[in-house]
């Protein structure tokens, strides 16, 4: 068995690292947990809708980590109109928008209403003529009278992914972070009805590895969409290593202060993954013998999607057989984040390359 | 519409008492939360398994209240023999045994594995000659293998019961605490095949409540069983309304320090109810326009269950309609417990008539 993975320019399609003390505490960790080029959120308080807004915060986190490639976004909302994406495209401040339904995570109190999109059509038809990306938030606002929950929230969203693939077949949109097989087999039968299909899913990594009884009871894994049933899990591991284009890498690592997380009310929902993302990812791989399906998930196919054509550094990544166990938590006392598995071995470890 | 519920005597059979100073602050809100008549649950640290335990903490209990009535129970495994019930029902030291499958929840570790109960066909045998009653905590334990997981646990622990009512007959056995329509379904259908079946369920406050977006972010509201989703919570208001003398009030009251639950691994599964176990009851009964359904829930159906003859204390119950205010927290700095829907406003009040 290979104990060498040579991963070229890694690609982490989703990730939040926040503003303030926790950007930079967090900015660093990108590189050091193996990723080339990240797309960042943009659900910061108040969320990015400008171009100054954008434009300084890319500026912030490239001073901090210096030799990651940052993609930006904007955040869905009234203030984000055609004019807008077309001189965000001209300029290449933005790479996507993304959108939130209200209510359903961190910071998406702003979002919009996924039982009718068609007010931003229009944005759509702006992101679709400048080849950006449209990144969905796949859940339904919880309801009691429509009963949804934080179980079937993600299925209950596939049909108004199909009405817009069908809508925009132009369009790039990509399902985040999904967690049901019920949206795998969405996402494969779009691709079936149309080979042409510009549709995409993330896979965190996280979700690889989680199922409901794993954050029953340790707020740590808790995050939305939350973990399902081991059948999902099934389906997000034969998705991730299947070496489809359309399934790659986005990590959706999110980070919490430790005190938002050891609450008896009110935890925070995010799991953070990024110091050792691609770690994560090589571990479950590896077991079920896939390694050598980690290059296209993990490095070729986000990139191709987001059309990436030149990055800040070009040191390449290469994940090296070498034990490691996570840290109980990062930071200061100020400050503190638990990543994921904390206190667990993980296999691999990432080195750099020229 | 009525303002005083005259209650009677009731009767609220699964109360975790705990013991030491947790003991001290929670066996007193028995009757505060308007209970008279507790089936105190034997899984303290170690379970209670012999008579003098179960005589001690009973002893224990009385001081504390003198005017609760409490039931006791022993903790199933290897250490219960048929002699040994056989002794305890002559004494009146138990009215029934409590049967945990390992691991599922507080203080299981001893406990039985669900997957064959024949090693205890005498013990249950011996119950059924005495009139004794067997509690079960209807879940299978977690499996990967078996696509176990705490949404299913309980419907999979479904066939094991009808196995039980069938070999049974005239063993008096509840399926404690249940919180799937599955579980109502199937103890109806038992009632269906067999109009005298001993086969009984209780329901708590907490579950007519609660649903899986309720415990997901906060620990306080997490508990095993975890409350399901609204088409179940639907399936146990119907059956606590349904005048069916075989579904009764049990709160499975579970109190945990606080510490125990604004952890961000490892939280207790239990949700603190004895304080306004009445009260939550009533809001539950009202909303559904069932108060008049209340008495036979809470008073009469467990307690002619458990064939209760005598009480230590016959004041009687009362709910007034007048609002309460459910506290933050009950206790003080070494000790604190948060009860449910603390800081919530209720609309029921108990008061004790002689």
């Amino acid at each position: 068995m290979t104990d060498r993975i040579h991963l070229g320019l890694t690609a982490d399609m989703h990730v939040h690292l926040r503003s303030g003390n926790m950007m930079k505490l967090i900015a660093p960790t990108v590189r050091e947990g193996g990723v080339s080029i990240a797309y960042i959120m943009p659900n910061l308080v108040p969320p990015v809708t400008t171009l100054k807004q954008v434009i300084e915060y890319k500026k912030e986190l490239e001073a901090l980590a210096p030799k990651t490639t940052f993609l930006m976004s904007f955040y869905l909302c009234k203030e984000i109109t055609p004019e807008l994406i077309d001189e965000a495209a001209k300029l290449g401040a933005i790479q996507g928008v993304k959108c939130y339904p209200a209510g359903v995570t961190t910071n998406s109190s702003q979002g919009v209403d996924p039982n009718d999109f068609t007010p931003f059509y229009p944005v759509f038809e702006a992101l679709e003529r400048n080849n950006l990306v449209l990144n969905l938030h796949g859940e339904k606002p919880g309801s009691h009278e429509e009963d949804i929950h934080i179980l079937n929230a993600e299925p209950e969203f596939l049909p108004a992914l199909v009405k817009l693939s069908r809508d925009f077949p132009n369009l790039k949109i990509i399902l985040e972070h999904c967690t049901t097989a019920k949206a795998i087999e969405t996402v494969d039968l779009i691709h079936q009805e149309n080979p042409h299909s510009k549709v995409a899913a993330t896979i965190t990594a996280h979700h690889l590895s989680l199922t409901i009884d794993d954050w029953a009871g340790n707020p740590i894994n808790f995050c939305k969409p939350v973990a399902k049933l081991p059948s999902d899990r099934r389906a997000l591991i034969e998705a991730a290593t299947s070496g489809k284009p359309y399934f790659f890498f986005g990590s959706d690592s999110a980070p919490h202060p430790l005190l938002s997380k050891a609450r008896h009310v009110g935890v925070c929902a995010g799991v953070y993954t990024q110091s050792f993302a691609l770690a994560y990812l090589a571990d479950a791989f590896e077991k079920v013998g896939a390694l050598d399906k980690l290059k296209g998930f993990a490095s070729d196919f986000g990139r191709s999607f987001y059309n990436v054509k030149s990055v800040v550094c070009n040191d390449e990544v290469v994940l090296v057989k070498r034990e490691v166990v996570v840290p109980e938590a990062f930071g200061n006392n100020e400050l503190t984040v638990v990543p994921f598995k904390a206190g667990k071995l993980l296999n691999w470890t990432v080195e750099w390359t020229k």
